[in-house]
């Protein structure tokens, strides 16, 4: 019965129906996403932050961007964020697609304009043969829309399914340790499973978290409504394991950290030992099979 | 007769006696190439400037590093690296371990003692394990001369075999395009092949080259030796036509610019259009297959 509170990952987050996943637009999109020549130096791409090499995020507390930078906020994994109802912390944008062209203006990311980051990649030829195939009816198919649209369909196919989790729940009741399976247990029966639920463990909404030191105002930036002050939307903990530090600013190094801060203030509650243990082991459950990937030859 | 002047690639550079290639050494020096811990920020790593999406260097004139800090000098390609006989631009490093520790102390580079590198290695168990395999007869195996020799070897399997000159040399004479072909013999006629020769297609000596707009002393800086003033080791041309920009300080965007430079300044010669067309077309018959990778799963 607990295992009604869990859903095994899908290996395909839902496809909007403006944008249809073909094998031309995930093959462009992921030449963008390791593209740098879209950011003013010339050395920043998406793949610089959200490293394949480190659970697609930068295990550092808060991003370093253009000119050695550092941002506020710490780095999402771009793993499975296809799930996810609201992208970044304060879910300032609704899906992938509105989310791709941020980064490339940011000044403290890649602080580039969007022309030039157009005209950048219109110099090469084979990109004007990417978009042309990936985006048959389009006359003059390099544009920012299309961007957005490629690097999201891209970004779809950044799943982890097969965790132990996802084949314990599959039937493979060995695929879970003793305190992994007690973990879950108290997963649910403390209560996180009211937040952190569905296939990406998130219920994409947002909830106030007072997160010592922070000044971030989070959901209160987007909305300007005070009942959202300091609100973030709940991550994903699909691979939480591999993209520690941990929170909005990076700022708890490990996951026994996270976890007691979350009891203590979400759900009011100090953990023991062992309860965290198990815990902890649960959220280890979590970490699926990475994408297979082949880096792309840029021109 | 003449394919005589010219060397196929083979599959893998003189291996030294005192760094055997083990499995377990390519894997680790692998992780350590990509690890973007031993810098100061956290964020650069070997690959940020050698990208394996750009021909393993970073198409950009002169490299970003540590702060955004713009050096003096383009990046190299480490693709064939251990067939060079001497190590940089000015060759200030006989071979790739003792080129290995050199960038992460740059300052302007990853800008990070020896000391703390080994030091954050040192805090992932990954390591802990990874260095004993590679290094079964030491007793503490993590230190700055096994990170040296594991980087070292696994850059030593970044080969580039079968270009089209490559098959060419093998028989296959259909392997090389007509202009190709044509471009082989001016290279050989012309007389570029008495530096660039040998399976890299570089002789790895110095000569005194005169780059416009460029102050940069070169070899006399290594040696002290007026003799050496402005002279530059001749790079491999493996590769070359996704290396670019050209020489050492990247000023020159694109291939017909660097052959006609090498032209006037190396052998007094202006070539016709058709002469570089053809020296051009071999430069892009150097272009081998590149290496099979799987991103490594950094702690
Ligand atoms: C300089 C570092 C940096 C670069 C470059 C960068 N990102 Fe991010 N990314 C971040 C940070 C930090 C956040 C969180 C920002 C926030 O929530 O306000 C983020 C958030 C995201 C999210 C939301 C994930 C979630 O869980 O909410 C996605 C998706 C994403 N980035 C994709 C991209 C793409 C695509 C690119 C390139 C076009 C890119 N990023 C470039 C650092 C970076
Ligand atoms: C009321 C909603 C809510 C409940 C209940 C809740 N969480 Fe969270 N969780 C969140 C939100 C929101 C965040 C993001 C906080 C931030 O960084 O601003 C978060 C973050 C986390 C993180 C860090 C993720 C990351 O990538 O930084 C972990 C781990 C976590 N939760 C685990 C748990 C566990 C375990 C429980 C139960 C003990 C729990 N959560 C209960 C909403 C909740
Ligand atoms: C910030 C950019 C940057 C980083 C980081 C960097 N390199 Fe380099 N690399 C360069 C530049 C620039 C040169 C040429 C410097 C010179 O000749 O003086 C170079 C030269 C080399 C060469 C010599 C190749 C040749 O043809 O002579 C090798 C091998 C190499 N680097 C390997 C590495 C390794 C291994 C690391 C990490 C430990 C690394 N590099 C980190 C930019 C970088
Ligand atoms: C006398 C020796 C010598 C001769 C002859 C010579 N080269 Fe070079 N070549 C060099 C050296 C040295 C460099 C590096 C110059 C620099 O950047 O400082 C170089 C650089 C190059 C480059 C740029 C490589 C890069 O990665 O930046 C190309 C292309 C090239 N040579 C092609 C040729 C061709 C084609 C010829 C004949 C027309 C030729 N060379 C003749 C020594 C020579
Ligand atoms: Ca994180
Ligand atoms: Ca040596
Ligand atoms: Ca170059
Ligand atoms: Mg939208």
């Amino acid at each position: 019965e607990y295992m009604d509170f869990f859903e095994p990952l899908p290996f395909l987050p839902p496809i909007p129906a403006d944008n249809t996943m073909t094998p031309e637009k995930i093959e462009l999109g992921k030449m963008l996403f390791f593209e740098p020549r879209i950011s003013a130096s010339g050395v920043i791409s998406c793949a610089t932050c959200h490293n394949p090499a480190l659970g697609w995020a930068d295990r550092i507390p808060r991003a370093v961007g253009h000119g050695g930078q550092v941002g506020e906020r710490n780095t999402p994994t771009v793993l499975n964020s296809g799930f996810l109802g609201a992208q970044f912390w304060d879910g300032r944008e609704p899906d992938l697609e509105g989310q791709a062209l941020g980064p490339i203006q940011a000044d403290i990311e890649m602080n580039m304009t969007l022309a030039e980051a157009i005209e950048r990649l219109k110099e090469f030829e084979i990109y004007h043969e990417h978009f042309a195939a990936a985006f048959p009816d389009d006359a003059d198919p390099i544009n920012q829309g299309n961007v957005a649209l490629a690097i999201a369909t891209f970004e779809r196919t950044l799943n982890t399914p097969n965790s132990p989790l996802d084949r314990f729940l599959q039937g493979d009741v060995q695929a879970m340790t003793e305190p992994q399976v007690a973990g879950m247990k108290l997963f649910v029966d403390a209560g996180c499973v009211a937040c952190h639920n569905g296939p990406a463990l998130t219920d994409s909404n947002y909830h106030r978290f007072e997160l010592p030191g922070s000044k971030d105002e989070g959901r209160f930036l987007v909305t300007g409504d005070e009942a959202d002050m300091f609100a973030f939307r709940t991550p994903t903990l699909r691979n939480v394991a591999v993209t520690y530090p941990y929170f909005n600013n990076g700022s708890v190094p490990d996951l026994e950290g996270a976890v007691q801060l979350m009891g203590q203030q979400m759900l009011g509650q100090d953990f023991s030992d062992e309860e965290l243990d198990s815990l902890v082991a649960f959220m280890h459950a979590l970490t699926g099979e990475m994408p297979d990937l082949v880096i792309p030859a840029l021109p």
